[in-house]
């Protein structure tokens, strides 16, 4: 089970891609907003006693969520920058996201990239789920036949 | 009283300058090592008991240290970036500190600027305090006087 | 009592959202539109006549006014970057802004963030003022609360 | 078992670090040098046919690498940016893993952090691994120790 | 024979301004989308057996379609950088493309600048061709002509 | 006359760059040392008072001098960014001196671009002086001589 | 007499302000679009016979037009970079003019910033011209006053 | 033959990297240095009459040199940007040549990356060279081999 985690509710676009590739894969996930600087208490005794096995950490600006999601648990925690308003590029939220100290890992996705939040959380419970692994093998033979066949279609262009 | 916190001891540099600068305005001050990621239970009962007046957080990459002492007490929190070894130019530390989210302030100086970090803390007390704003007048005498002998020095060069 | 002292009228709204939120803090407050370029002169005679314990300056581009104003008195300036017309990201603002020289210190905030200034202002003035601390307390309380309302609906959602 | 993949001889700093925080996490591992660029076919080969359950691959500039690996595989790629000669501090290697298209995740450490490459791929292994979690509780406390302890050094210095 | 290769539909505006120059200047081309990271085994094939004498590649963010192109090939590759959703400025895609590891070189045009893409190739291609010198010194001449019939119209201005 | 201002002392290997020029050209010149936010009032005095026809200011991190003395004077003011410790990259200095609000002009040179800040200075005076127009069309002969005879000697090179 | 020289016709609304501004200085001008890589020769022609005592070149992008003006006079060649599409926030077209070699300088002024270039040129002419000097001090009067009047009516707000 | 045009004797360690793969190459070249603002006419001249096939051009900071020259010929140019002293990163050299105006287009290769310019001009001329084109697969195979070496030595490291 994943568990995604917004810092505010103004990340619902992002969570919304989230979902639907984990729905996509039919993996099981549950959703939260906590922030690490409004409801820190609620944040701590949630990781603690989550039974998820990945989190995904949605945030933007001085994205401290996701590090200190990390600081509360062994498990892997993936980062996904936003670019929140007032932001400058998103370029604050994905170094601070990124850029995490030694010692307290945060695996980090491109901008606003919930797809890829969702993959990789995917792959990392695929390791020991021969069934996962089959679908997520699927995603990616769509993918690829997804570009042939706008290949085909370019080719034909005009 | 000023508590100074470090993220780490390489941060020791920028401790020094606040440190003789506060001397030198004789404004009391305790310091620390805590970590927003490694101590965070240790960092939360110093803040949460701590008879300072204004905390001054020293952190580089993602620096989460001020906010996270931001969220931990109403006391005013300044942060002093820092260019820490691996950093993107310092900016991953200025903007995780900077980019606050709309409602937990922090009162970022410039980069390793732990002078103006302990100057700035100084004029917050002494807004009740006549005798550090006399001290606070004299500094800035001192540095208007220090240009002015620079200026002269100048002139007469070759 | 706090002065805000805006560069140029077009920096408005990020004025309006600094009163709103002094207003909902009962902080009184003075306002003023004076430029470091253009009314320099008159710009000194208020710094140095005011009553008012905390300066905001809002200021854009090459952003002198709260380093100038930081430069006439010794009480705390707070500084608040604006991305303007023909700004480079609001880099050009958040660095003139962040990057004073030693001794004379603003304390900057991050960009068109007025609540931050807001608050941070209303921190400054609570250290010896226990209403507002209390007031300061209940606003942090109401963050979190909404934090978990907001959370409660989003688990509801879909 | 790990796999860390280096795009050059001139990564093997950070590949020491890597090395040097698996054997104390007691991961086994294995190590190549192999270029997206020089030899995609011998780098096809091992990744399809690898054991590994997690990659590391390190690439500076245009890192092609970590991204090219992520396609090959549905195990999850770790990718570790470096700040090669000519490089634009970083910021060239930062965004090429980073910013991966939809589709093919690459979880992203910052620049030149070995340390958390190492300890994000124990954390995933250690999803499934009771041994490996202790070590790395055991990890995290000793963490928190060496803060406790730069701490009480640095309370009594001078 | 040009080929243009876009990295996906997405990047069809910048196919349309190549294509229109080529046209212009009467250089056949043929086009395709493909993938680098998702029909890595098609790009290949379609490279190696291609009789096209100059690749022109359109790619996004992590932009590796061009590099693994000029990897796969001895003919000139010329990348063509575009600023996809999410983009940090187009500096993910231009950095991608343009600092290449030593070895493997691409000729990098400017941002979504397809005009100069088609120029550049056709420039190649008349080295060894005079028709297609006279087209392009044809195609200088009215860009001259232009600039000359603006600058009249503009002195007329008011 | 030109006059030549520095922030700060630490700004003295910029100067003799820009008197080495000045002298070469055979353009008289005074100096001096005075601060924006240091010594306001003596730069007011000296600037009101100075015969000066065009000023150059130099100055690093928060750079408010050459804006400050534009907005004291209708003489041409000359803005010469530098890199001091802490800067990040000059880039606050450039993005201070360049993005001048409307109203205030500074004329900015490149970053510690000491040479072409004399130039300019020469070349305005130069409208009204037809003996030092003479001295720059020499200077830039040199110039012309100088490239000619590198590249006379790089020719043999080997 | 000022020449106004465009890179392209696309910089037409920054002509305008320029233009605005010389006619309320009563600056007389002429205009011309010329390109430094499409009309060289007619560029060539046209500076070194033009009466006018100051240039000012618009350009976006690698904007090479105001320096090679600057290579051909030694009247002062103002620079006004512009953000054209395709631009990367202006930075290419800032940097390109700012960073001009030791020995060609270019008085650069902000992105966009046609009034400060015009009122910059009015400066070097009003050296020599007390009438020209009345009417920039008048100007810096009228803004004085519109801060002034903007601070009235923003002080009676709500 | 290939004709490599240095901005400056600056250049000349990027010179010696182009000279070398060239050499290696077999290709022969010439070599300059000319300035397009201080040598223009003698620039031309050269690129006029030159019977290169293919220009190589170096040059920092405002690097119009390699876009001067590409507008004087259609032959192919390749642009070297390189990082001189004052340099802003190389990012001012970097962008100057990139984002070349649509019309004028230049091979851009990354920063100080002469061994890629070199083959990127081999590339162009092997497109009518079989002798070439077997040259330069026999680089690619040493590079190849390169790597897979490194790679031998590297797994048994320790």
């Amino acid at each position: 089970m994943i568990s995604i985690i917004l810092g505010s509710k103004s990340d619902i676009d992002v969570y919304k891609t989230i979902a639907a590739t984990l729905e996509r894969l039919e993996v099981p996930f549950k959703k939260r907003i906590m922030s690490a600087h409004r409801t820190p208490e609620a944040l701590k005794t949630y990781i603690e006693h989550s039974s998820a096995r990945v989190f995904i950490a949605v945030a933007g600006l001085s994205a401290a969520l996701p590090g200190i999601i990390a600081s509360m648990t062994i498990k892997p925690v993936i980062g996904v920058p936003v670019r929140a308003e007032s932001s400058i590029l998103g370029l604050d939220s994905v170094l601070s996201i990124l850029q995490m100290p030694r010692g307290t890992p945060v695996a980090t996705v491109g901008l606003s990239n919930g797809v890829n939040a969702a993959l990789l959380a995917a792959e990392i419970l695929a390791i020991e789920n021969g069934r996962l692994s089959a679908t997520l093998r699927d995603f990616r033979k769509a993918q690829k036949e997804k570009v042939l066949l706008d290949n085909t279609k370019f080719q034909k262009l005009k």
